[in-house]
């Protein structure tokens, strides 16, 4: 990495601060600054505020974790070389104060990284700790948010069959059909048939690298890669130009189930991967699947596995109905009767009832805003939010939390057939 | 149906009445007298005793619901014909009063028709009503209680494929290599993939025909069946010569489910009968297992419908060890510390302790003996005692029920690492 070609080492963000554009550069310095998948660094970057954390870590006054985390790159200021090398190749940063971050799906991380203190081995490895990306880099026309707000992970073996490749592109083309924006890791074997399925019935699909998004890898998916950047988004936590390397595919696998509504794995040797990103599917709140196939193929073991784990309760899918009837379900949950809405806020704890008379009725507060009004602590507040919003109680509206309007559920019931009534496979 | 050959119209036992060989020619008679599958029949004959109810029905003296099944059968007699044409065929009339009935295993189904009242209308339907054989035709060298206590039902689909029959006759093979009797139904596809399977192994099989056991249906399996005879058993409610009506297949599969330890499916259609069957074995308590195969085969959807009914629970099998996990499962259960048994019988409610005390250290006796004993019902006692068996505080010793032995748990544990330990498919 060289170092940056922007302005002075003291570095000043241009404009006035808070901007947007002095924030995305800001964004774009910690994106380089420190490997994605640091619960310390995300944290200290949420309590500072992007500016003011690049300030704080250039002058080398960060706590000692953060600092370390940073090192020498403290020095080193590539985010306007990376911003424009991003541009040559039809690229953008996108950051959480965009409007079309993708914040209604990596609530989940925020959730589970502020939450309950998981174990400290977990948040301390950057492959297995849940924590939100500082930024996004996005390659292709489409808005982030909305791309992926109705999306599923489609992903499995590299060294997949052509059972299993047929499997997942015919998989993908249906979702596809029926306006499901399919998710993958742009890999070789299953990854690669599911965007083939995608763009062939003209949905938009993602792949969500573990390197730069201006990088051609796997080499022989240079066509594929050029093509879903045209028709639909490809998506890294890396600067431009970062390389794959092995560690950062387990620290992009927990973004594929973050922003998606459920992972379907569709072919798995023995004891793979899959198991894992499965886990932390399912300890995101989000539904795993799986494919059967041949018990006399190697490649489906894997799967077997999944659905034969009772702790998981992976669900067995053989059509893309049965994989919308899964991730449906949320829609469904959503549109409760008002009857149920009046039962189920008698059913609330005490603070998510604090909670829910503390959101106002227009326009969305934050999670902070919540605390204060309902007095309590924002942890709380984070861990009650999804029940709420699960519940029909509350609403995301991409900047904050307010209460559910009631014909919300009238809205997702209209939506019901068409999602719900497709017969699939 | 001819008249019998036997003696005059006035037919009279030969030999002291209860007698076992007057006993076998009553049941004889009564296998031919009603079709199998009726609780009315099967109830009067257990109240009654197979000697006097053969004499009541002759003289027409029947409860009319009763008389009406057998109608104008009741003037024939041809059990000693049958039980001589059996004899021709190397077969012989197996009878709950022989040491060889399997009584443990078809002892769900006296749990079922006498415990707890289902509806009416199941229990009026002899291809939906859970009632036992009134005595089982049985061609082979086997003794039919030993060759079925360790057995698990492999059945599937006639129009299976290349890859259904190939899985059925490998599960078929590893199971009899680990000492487990395969059972099956004797038709084409997957139940001859099963037994072939099996035979290959040289283990023994058991087909269940709906048939005379001197049938050769279907006839394309002729050579395969008289090698099950050989090796195995051909068993069949229905006398010789019967034939194999269309309702006799649906009769005849509550036997398959009640004489397994649990019923796998391999391949069946969508919504083919494998559910109906998979739901009998469930409501008998036994597991349904299934074996997955190609999203893309029309064959293997049935068997992915029933890994998928969340109600039914069938659990996905690929491999004989997977099979023998969840059949091994009752040994295993059957193997608690003492520490156990006692925190168990703390547990009981009033009357299964009651039964329990009643239950004799040595000599088994007969439920109606235990109903005496602990002053409650016949009803009760059979309600209680499955449960009381697989906490494993009584056993059935073949011939009645005591307190099973401190020394059974142990004896079980030396069967667990042949039977768990092994590594399938």
């Amino acid at each position: 990495m060289t170092t940056g070609t922007g302005p002075a080492l003291e570095w000043q963000p241009p404009g006035p601060a808070g901007a947007l554009e002095t924030v995305r550069r800001a964004r774009a310095w910690l994106s380089r600054a420190a490997e994605p998948g640091s619960v310390v660094f995300w944290a200290f970057v949420e309590q500072a505020g992007p500016v003011d954390a690049v300030r704080i870590l250039r002058a080398g006054r960060a706590p000692e974790a953060v600092q370390a985390l940073v090192g020498a790159r403290a020095s080193q200021d590539a985010s306007l070389a990376d911003l424009r090398r991003a541009e040559r190749c039809g690229a953008r940063l996108v950051v959480p104060e965009d409007d079309e971050w993708p914040a209604a799906a990596l609530h989940a991380l925020t959730v589970a990284v502020g939450g309950e203190p998981a174990s400290p081995k977990e948040m301390g490895d950057r492959t297995q700790a849940p924590v939100p990306p500082v930024a996004l880099w996005v390659r292709g026309p489409g808005n982030l948010a909305e791309v992926v707000d109705r999306s599923v992970a489609l992903v499995g073996a590299r060294a997949s069959t052509a059972y299993g490749e047929h499997v997942a592109g015919d998989l993908a083309h249906r979702l596809g059909e029926r306006g499901w924006t399919v998710v993958s890791g742009g890999a070789y074997g299953i990854d690669a048939a599911a965007h083939r399925g995608a763009l062939a019935a003209g949905a938009p699909t993602v792949a969500v690298l573990a390197c730069g998004v201006d990088r051609v890898y796997p080499t022989g998916n240079g066509a594929l890669l050029e093509r879903i950047a045209q028709d639909g988004l490809v998506v890294s936590e890396w600067p431009p130009g970062a390389a794959p390397h092995r560690h950062r595919f387990l620290v992009r696998n927990r973004l594929i189930a973050a922003l998606t509504r459920g992972t379907v794995v569709v072919e798995a040797a023995a004891r793979s991967g899959a198991r894992a990103t499965a886990r932390r599917a399912a300890r995101l709140g989000r539904p795993v699947m799986a494919v059967p196939g041949p018990v006399t193929s190697a490649m489906s073991v894997g799967c077997h596995e999944l659905v034969r784990d009772r702790e998981l309760g992976a669900v067995l899918v053989s059509s893309a109905a049965h994989v919308i009837e899964e991730v449906g379900r949320l829609g469904d949950d959503l549109a409760p009767t008002p009857e149920r809405a009046t039962e189920l806020r008698d059913d609330l704890s005490d603070v998510a009832r604090r909670v829910l008379d503390a959101c106002p009725v227009r326009r969305g507060v934050t999670p902070e805003r919540l605390a204060a009004v309902a007095g309590c602590g924002v942890v709380e507040v984070l861990q009650v939010l999804p029940a709420l919003e699960i519940a029909g109680l509350v609403q995301w509206t991409g900047s904050g939390w307010r209460l559910a309007p009631p014909s919300v559920g009238a809205d997702r019931d209209d939506e019901g057939p068409d999602v719900l009534g497709a017969e699939g496979g």
